[in-house]
């Protein structure tokens, strides 16, 4: 773990799993109390009532350990037996609901049912799995990422996960977000940070969503800290997902070109692969810093490696 | 199956795993349409914001054919993989909430959410899992079964599952049954009916709600059809449970005469077990019909025995 050093405060924008792994370097390198984890929340949906955090919970069981690591979200040694009586009962259950996921949801809904607000359920589900950094939801209102294809508006889940992402995206749109604020955590989280840093997530989808809450976009737009965005692209392409299509919908050139322009005004600094060291000239003329390194975070070497190399550029480019 | 025979219907009151033998043994001989089921609710209680309805849900499995046949409760090939992770979140785990169950506590509390009622709730549950005969819960009301102990008043389910039954009783008592009116289905199935059995259930935890909602007892008093209790007691105890300690906290002997003292004035017969013929004149002085056999259910065998007896001794006695 690197010493404290005083000021370093690290706030990550995060969807998924990509994303994730970033997070889990950072957590190693990081003492708990100077890592802050803005997730999504704009694929959060309910199912039978129950209230279903996706990008979230990737985050709660990787940083805990739980997580699946063969696929890289949902829980270890999961199974399917409640699913397997929805089916019975003739529900829908092309969301594969596990059995050992379901408690998180159980507790979740239990509490925001309670009155609490969302950011406080995540914090105590985090604090109880033992993770020490904090994990916060952007927002603690409703904010819905909606895909528009030719099959009609899509539900994100309905889309990504019933439809396996297959149908063409004309548009991603996010309901809700007119009147959306912060999460208090957040808000302070991005503030108080010497660094914002964006994860390599899909930026429709994943950051898209985070930037879509007014007044988190204001915040990072004026944030003290410095600002990098590590690209979810290599080459050209992405490493899964449904990233490339959903830049192309946003007329994003697929590109660490098309990622500056997605977070324009919002960032400092760039990281990019060594495939997309051509870009380089590019991006500094923009006014752009740019770090070119390896991406793809192979195992826990390489989130561990990407993790280290961020957080010394930050500190090589304050210096 | 018994030929329709016109007129024949059944209704019949229980609790759990002791009165839902006889349900099932009536079930195969009765033409669906012929039954009713109405089920306790007073043990019904919620974990983690999720309904559950312990008499309803033994009715269910039970004549789905989908019930833990060893233990005449639950689900067969059930697994507490969610259980197992909410213990991880700290979260107490004494009520053994099973993965397939926690599909129908997720049904039910949606529905019940959506404002539909307990009973309409019920019915759509049987009716998915392919049951044909009515089940139907006492009441749509809340009515909850406390325990007086001197450990405290104490919930049904904390003083039968997580006590085991073991705290001394002092008291049974009913909240909510000053308010509870009987849902109608319960109303109609119980003034419809050619034959109302008290199921050879726990006179005070599992009957005991039952005709405390005041509407429900009042109608059975009033009754068409012949009233028949089939005796929990084979020669001074009760097969499981703790019927003995709550019929002595009520003040009731410990034998048939205490089974007809707790039905007074809402029974016409009894089914008594061989053991217990010493009885039948004390009991036939009452006005009472008796019928002697045996009463305990040894497999499917038994439950279809005692069911056809019962229908019989019906035929018999109205000739």
């Amino acid at each position: 773990m690197r010493p404290p050093g005083g000021r370093e405060r690290v706030a990550i924008l995060s969807g998924g799993i990509g994303g994730v792994k970033l997070v889990e370097g950072l957590q190693e390198l990081l003492p708990p109390e100077a890592l802050s984890v803005i997730c999504n929340t704009g694929d959060d949906q309910e199912f039978w009532g129950l209230h279903v955090s996706p990008d979230v919970d990737t985050v709660l069981y990787t940083l805990s350990g739980l997580v699946n690591r063969d696929q890289g979200w949902g829980l270890d040694s999961e199974t399917f037996q409640a699913l397997e009586l929805l089916e019975r009962y003739g529900e829908p259950t092309w969301f594969k609901l596990g059995d050992r996921d379901i408690a998180t949801h159980i507790l979740r809904t239990r509490w925001l049912q309670e009155g609490r607000r969302l950011a406080e359920v995540t914090a105590e589900l985090a604090r109880r799995l033992g993770i020490g950094c904090a994990v916060i939801p952007m927002t603690d209102d409703r904010l819905r990422t909606i895909v528009v294809t030719p099959d009609g508006e899509l539900d994100f889940q309905d889309y990504f996960v019933r439809r396996r992402f297959e149908p063409p995206v004309e548009e991603v749109r996010f309901d809700g977000a007119a009147d959306a604020t912060p999460s208090p955590e957040a808000l302070a989280a991005i503030l108080g940070a010497s660094t914002v840093i964006f994860a390599p997530s899909n930026p429709i989808a994943s950051i898209g969503p985070i930037l879509a809450v007014r007044g988190l976009r204001q915040a990072i737009a004026q944030a003290p800290g410095l600002r990098v965005a590590v690209s979810p692209l290599i080459g050209g392409d992405a490493v899964k997902g449904p990233t490339v299509p959903m830049m192309q919908s946003a007329g994003l050139p697929i590109s660490p070109l098309g990622i500056a322009q997605a977070y324009e005004g919002l960032i400092d600094a760039l990281v990019i692969d060594k495939q997309d060291v051509a870009f380089k000239p590019d991006l500094e003329a923009q006014g752009l810093r740019v770090l070119v390194t390896e991406t793809l975070m192979e195992g826990f070497e390489g989130r561990l490696r990407l993790a280290a190399e961020v957080l010394d550029f930050k500190a090589a480019t304050t210096r």
